[in-house]
């Protein structure tokens, strides 16, 4: 199963995509979509709309993984941020992918064992799991740990059950960033 | 000049066509989008997003005006209307529409010539300015009240100037929903 993990905003919307292969997670590929701020929103939300698809098209993804976006206290931002995620899932839809939501909190304790963990750690724990030979920029870790997190909570790898990354990520301890053994 | 006008939401999206030459507003078409409630968001978003670029490959207009949302107290209700507001963005950008956005306030101000006006004097108002023979529903008069408030705030219709529908509906004053000569 290929899974695509998109972390959206409207500056910035990280992607990753990973492979999962009995308890095996694979790196296939991540970025961040960089979205130009003095363009109009239709122009930037568009922005969005055609790199998902562009990733979708080139990863062939069979379902996708979305992080729930945090609310803030000021709507405005809430709206702008809510227009990003729409556009988003509209790409992923567009592609007739399955969507599954998850928070920040699922996402973080999926991958790093702890519902709040530090941006660092994720992407510690991101370039662990993934043995990759560098940190992936904090959007792209985000992204790929949300993939993650829907190998964990999709039925179709519930055969990972213990032995999967969440198991490994509690099985070691982190602090200040540093995976300790 | 064809204008596309779209009220946007998760539940009803209206939509309104109209075609300006010269004073002159003429009615091409409208309706309302019913978005299913029972299904994930990211169906209900495309629902939208097809259904938008359906109206557009069918009326082929040159421009779109959009309702800006109401920022809701509540942000979840916020995060929800961004998205479907994303939604509608995406689809009028992906049709390569220039789009423009009015707050309810000027939309108002524009068709009833008083921006407080009640949702029943902009159906009233759209009816008039239109010669419909009969009142379109809510959501489609909201979505042609915006068009029509392109048509007054377009550099293309400058010369609507003085003639133009607003002061027409300025000429006019109404009362609990009815017009007075």
């Amino acid at each position: 199963m290929r899974i695509l993990g998109i972390d959206p905003g409207l500056r910035r919307t990280g992607f990753g995509v990973i492979d999962v292969q009995g308890a095996t997670l694979r790196y296939v590929a991540s970025g961040t979509i960089v979205v130009p701020t003095e363009q109009p929103l239709s122009r930037r939300l568009k922005v969005i709309l055609d790199n998902i698809r562009e990733v979708v098209r080139d990863t062939q993804p069979d379902v996708a993984g979305l992080e729930k976006v945090f609310v803030n206290a000021n709507p405005s931002s809430t709206l702008l941020l809510g227009q990003a995620r729409g556009a988003a899932m509209c790409a992923l839809a567009d592609c007739d992918l399955d969507v599954h939501e998850y928070t920040a909190l699922q996402i973080k304790k999926s991958v790093v064992g702890n519902g709040h963990a530090q941006k660092e750690q994720v992407q510690i724990m991101v370039m662990h799991l993934l043995s990759l030979s560098g940190t992936p920029s904090p959007d792209a870790a985000d992204a790929l740990a949300c993939a993650i997190c829907h190998a964990h909570f999709s039925p179709l790898t519930e055969r990972l059950g213990a032995h999967a990354a969440p198991a490994g990520a509690r099985g070691r301890r982190i602090r200040r960033g540093r995976l300790l053994a």
